[in-house]
């Protein structure tokens, strides 16, 4: 666990104003679900196996309770049952959340996520939007040299199915194991399908399509017929064409890409799949990710409801954002100090400082009793720009100095052009 | 635990932004401490029956945690072992805690405090500046008829001294009684007494002065001098003089009083103590709160650094802002809704729905394959102001009709007028 400190914080309260107004002009209405959870809602997407990588314990009354590992399971189950709500429901959250990982690279035990999910379409509108949301997200921090790389899952079980993978277990180990596809060298990922039972010419097929990635264009038309002829597969295929023809028109094609090596690997997914990377950095994993999953809403309320929806970690997109020097200058250090010479000025600058504040200028004063010297040096050290500064000579003639600290130049003005000539110091 | 809405989290959203912009304007930098702390270290405060009150666990590797049950542990830890700060060190958060509380009226298990510290200096402008600081706060949100309660832990402590309560135990007692003066009946305060063994002649003593409220200049005068003999007790009433005279400095001093029944239940306060109300609901509890604890750095680090700090309720402060019916108009509505009429049509109009989100106005369009009947019942539920339509007619002419959900009204406009026309129709 970690501590934020200014600089950081800094950071962070302005990436989320990004966010949240790429949020707001996409019609997302912002939420936060609950920290804490009943253990079995965490568990019921991903089953008991999730306890290894969260934080859960018993409350005082003998309840199992647990820290929320991601956005989606709270975001989901604050909607099952919601049946007031005009479909289809456009939410997003940015939040905290826990995951006991061994700390590694750009993974924390405490960290951010934003999240937008939409509920009660099944429709590739709702994919193209989320995707375009996402997009706009990392425009609107800077962040333009990445690229988004799109699938979907009913195309890839189909297609296993079609050459010859009908188990679903084995579906499930074979999706998992193509997830490792860029983790792994080629030795590893072949090893991966050898060790699940899975018989070399069978790999060299699956190895073969999901090598395959470039423009839509380029690769829907490469898929070998044959593969198609499964009903999953061409519904995927279909999906897939639908969506970039969507993504083109909303003008978001351009770095969006068909890569039919991306699965996700978490088991509810179930159509449009896609992950994005920094191509400044892929080190840091995906800096957003998401995709479909109709059969979610299920486990938690009375009905189903197609859903698809993206989240990012905040704390990757800042790594990327440090690496290729992204982020604006963040001073939280106020624009004027008011320094006093005597006791009597030190009473009377107050109003000044409250002036000054007022009329929204951010201000700081004395509180240590210092002498003028040791006031400007610690108006330095916390980069002020401007100091004002009061003694018995200025209260006398009702003028206040006004002095910059980066010239080191100094004006006398009167006392009632106070803001004007400070924010004119500050231009 | 509950999960926040859409209506909560625009309100919350909006109280963030004002709270931080006072923050800035103060120049107090933003933090956040680590929600998960040591077990100890939240103990050192408050000693083990913190336990009671606290989400606390052993994780997998058997150190003790505990989820944070305020901001001001984790960021005097922050600072007592950071030596390369300038001082005074200002900082601020604004963040989500957790109680194991029976939840009631105005208290929850999960709740958010904006909280604001100053450390490394012992002087009246620090504690000034805090109480400024909070009341700016309640301005800049819009509730003005509230009253800051201020009193001194010293002088209330030097006083119980020089009426005979000198054993430090006894003085403790003393104090957490007189902490429950507005909270029960006079019958019942008096019981608090007793209880504790304290002699009904001394109890009148103490009864009479913590009933002396009013404005500094009432109050300081009429304590009488017999009391001011102790040394604590007299530095206490001076500190107190010269807070109110600072305050009025800042333009503050004209909703606080000095109220000697404040003395804040928690142990660690050593001088300069207040409490605010909002009085159009006392109910709710303390809107902000704080004061002065000297010698809390020295438990998380290596060296006594003087602080001061207010903290204030989030959700207390909704409860206020909601019964004087405070909150703006805080729709999380899109701008405009994009209804297409065909296939053709749906895919053309999303270009335009990219280009208003480009040019700033939030927009959102069909995902369901309505018909235009349908998608305009949908804009109306959202409460969406403008609808653009598209269809056949419209896309052979090169135009889009902007229809007004208001008054029904209809425009027909060139496509390339969209942004101007749709920003006139919202006007």
């Amino acid at each position: 666990m970690k501590d934020i400190d200014p600089p950081e914080m800094a950071k962070r309260l302005w990436l989320n104003d990004k966010i949240l107004s790429v949020m707001e002009k996409y019609g997302f209405q912002m939420v936060e679900p609950t920290s804490i959870e009943n253990l079995e809602t965490l568990e019921a997407k991903s089953g008991p196996q999730i306890r290894d990588e969260i934080y859960f314990f018993a409350d005082k009354s003998g309840r199992n309770l647990g820290l929320r590992f991601d956005l989606t399971v709270g975001m989901t189950r604050m909607i099952a049952n919601r049946f007031d709500l005009s479909e289809p429901i456009k939410i997003g959250a940015l939040s905290g959340m826990w995951r006991y990982d061994e700390p590694q690279f750009a993974r924390y035990r405490h960290f951010y996520q934003w999240d937008a999910e939409i509920y009660g379409t099944s429709e590739q509108e709702a994919d193209a939007e989320v995707i375009a949301l996402a997009m706009d997200i990392l425009e609107n921090v800077g962040l333009r040299d990445y690229e988004v790389r799109i699938s979907n899952r009913k195309f890839t079980e189909g297609f296993l199915r079609r050459i010859g993978i009908t188990d679903g277990q084995q579906i499930e180990n074979a999706i998992r194991a193509i997830d490792k596809y860029r983790k792994t060298s080629p030795k590893e990922f072949e090893n991966e399908f050898l060790k699940i039972g899975i018989a070399e010419d069978i790999f060299r097929k699956i190895s073969e399509t999901i090598s395959l990635n470039g423009t839509a264009d380029q690769i829907l038309s490469k898929i070998p017929q044959e593969y198609l002829k499964n009903e999953m597969s061409a519904k995927g295929h279909a999906e897939l064409s639908k969506l970039f023809d969507l993504l083109e028109g909303l003008g978001k094609s351009r770095k969006s890409i068909l890569d039919l090596s991306i699965v996700r690997g978490i088991g509810y997914y179930d159509g449009i799949v896609f992950e994005a990377y920094d191509k400044g950095g892929e080190d840091v994993g995906a800096i957003f990710g998401g995709g479909r999953y109709d059969k979610l809403c299920g486990l938690y309320g009375k009905r189903e409801i197609p859903a698809t929806g993206v989240a990012g970690g905040i704390e990757r997109l800042m790594i990327s954002l440090e690496r290729a020097s992204l982020f604006p200058n963040l001073s939280q250090s106020p624009k004027a100090f008011a320094a006093a010479i005597d006791e009597q000025s030190r009473r009377r600058i107050l109003a000044f400082v409250a002036e000054l504040r007022e009329k929204g200028l951010s201000c700081d004063f004395d509180m240590k009793k210092r002498s003028l010297k040791k006031q400007l040096e610690y108006a330095d050290s916390m980069k002020i720009p401007v100091v004002i500064i009061l003694g018995p000579k200025e209260l006398e003639k009702g003028m206040i100095r006004i002095r910059s600290m980066k010239d080191h130049t100094e004006v006398e003005v009167r006392t009632s052009d106070l803001v004007k000539e400070v924010t004119r110091k500050l231009q």
